[in-house]
């Protein structure tokens, strides 16, 4: 199965749900076993920490892969950490993806030309994890520089069997800034929907759904009822849910009728669940892969509860 | 002297030119020489190509340091290849730093919050190089995100004297289609500008120039005239001389009356001069870093003949 959307519903409706794990590594966060074997095995900082996002992410993958479809890693976070962060991020995709995830880089590129195509070729692997150095399945992108810089990406996800995800509405506080923009009636966010809309439409696979799709945040319950409408051949990206403030009610609307069209992302809340009620209290901070475990099953029960993906159960 | 614009100022002042000259390594495109002595040290194509990239820029920087103030390495070029990419961008952007060559990283960031923290601590070392992993004096940011998505990016440039440009106009055929839609007769690219320009109004150093600046195409002209007229203290970063086919007479509208205010990108006109007219006829190939440097005088004395950049002479 070469379509990304077509291995992506595969996936959600093999795990029966929609919930998407971001993997956000932050150092002042990470249980205090994972930062100690790192130090012990490194001197410099930025190998201690990227030895220890390595591990961290290792063991978020094992306990979440028999439970969600997909996960999200942020390049930033890895980044921020030089090359001995990059090569961690790679080999963080890397075993997501021997481990049955669909892998979806959060990177947020975005160039002209033969630029957006070296990023392109750098991150979208699709269904030959060989074909790609970060060897991701979709990759978020930014669409400001214009539909002809999303032309590249959009060629090299069809032909690897990549799907990428256009920021189309933002889940921050001043995402309408710009996006919330009108002419002619309409903002700017529903102009980018549009586009992005054409090219799903004409990269679908045996599903009605194209290989591109649209970051819309679950922070705007609204604007995303109104896309899942004018976008119905886009795959969504929904971030938000949890720590962001929207709860399952707030993303209902991303769905089609049999509970597919949208994955509810989910970093913080799953990544350092431990540090939250109820699993603060309920688990021993060692005991933290059990919260990440009892925090999936509960955003889990929580979307089947309050969304269509119910029916996916 | 700490603060982005200043330093910036001095360096084009000492420089006599504005002329910013693009690392953007192409594997195809390099000399024989440098290949064949990577491919003689490393096996796999992602550490030949990274090692080739380093060496080509290394060899760049040696040329263009003593003739221009800044260079701006292409993050995409190297991230194709891996965190072998990355550790070549890392060594690349220090070397220019040694040179005393100003480093701007084109690689079009945004996030949201602490994400956008990240990338912005990740990539601005602004006056103390030993601040940031890689360690640049300023970064290109997309502002698709909202206007809060660049106080991250402002808070960290401040404080370590760094700057950022954030894409206003951008220089590719389709920049319009989202950048030139009209609300209440202003276009977006405009609205984008206020912003930037009230951030390098809050940001100013010793002269009237922000630490905040914008990328603004040199293929649009009459929009660069607009602009410069709208964003008085907004330091400009100009792509689209050369190659994308804009004329130093196309610039001239970027400068203010003293010759500052603006930087004039050309990336492959520099970097492969050898493989075009009149270089291409009067250099051997294994000439190419003196066509390279004659690239780079044609360039200078050509800003300095056709915009108020010659007043720097």
């Amino acid at each position: 199965m070469h379509h990304f959307s077509d291995r992506l519903n595969a996936a959600i409706r093999s795990k029966k749900t929609p919930a998407l794990v971001g993997l956000d590594p932050r150092f002042d966060w990470l249980p205090e076993e994972i930062v100690s074997a790192a130090e012990a095995k490194h001197s410099s900082k930025a190998e201690i920490v990227a030895a220890a996002f390595e591990e961290f992410c290792f063991r978020m993958i094992d306990v979440v892969a028999p439970l969600v479809p997909a996960v999200k890693p942020q390049a930033a976070f890895f980044e921020e950490w030089g090359p001995a962060g990059c090569l961690a991020l790679q080999r963080v995709i890397k075993r997501a993806r021997e481990a049955g995830l669909v892998v979806i880089c959060d990177a947020k590129r975005g160039d002209i030309g033969s630029t957006a195509e070296a990023y392109a070729r750098a991150y979208l692997a699709g269904a030959d994890p060989e074909s790609a150095i970060w060897a991701a399945d979709c990759l978020t992108v930014n669409p400001y520089l214009g539909s002809d810089t999303l032309q590249p990406f959009v060629k090299v996800a069809v032909e690897r069997g990549a799907g990428i995800y256009v920021l189309v509405r933002t889940s921050n506080p001043g995402a309408g800034t710009f996006q919330d923009r009108k002419t002619d009636g309409h903002t700017l966010y529903e102009c980018v929907a549009a586009v992005v809309n054409d090219l799903a439409l004409n990269t679908t696979g045996n599903g009605h759904y194209g290989a591109i799709g649209a970051v819309v945040g679950a922070t705007y319950p609204e604007e995303l009822t109104q896309l899942r409408e004018l976008m119905p051949h886009t795959p969504l990206l929904v971030p938000g849910y949890g720590s962001q403030g929207a709860g399952a009610g707030d993303v209902a609307g991303a769905f089609d009728a049999e509970g597919l069209g949208a994955i509810i992302n989910s970093s913080r809340g799953i990544n350092f669940a431990i540090r939250k009620e109820p699993y603060f209290e309920k688990f021993a901070p060692e005991e933290w892969e059990q919260a990440v475990e009892a925090a999936t099953h509960d955003m889990i029960a929580d979307l089947a509860e309050h969304t269509p993906a119910g029916k996916l159960q």
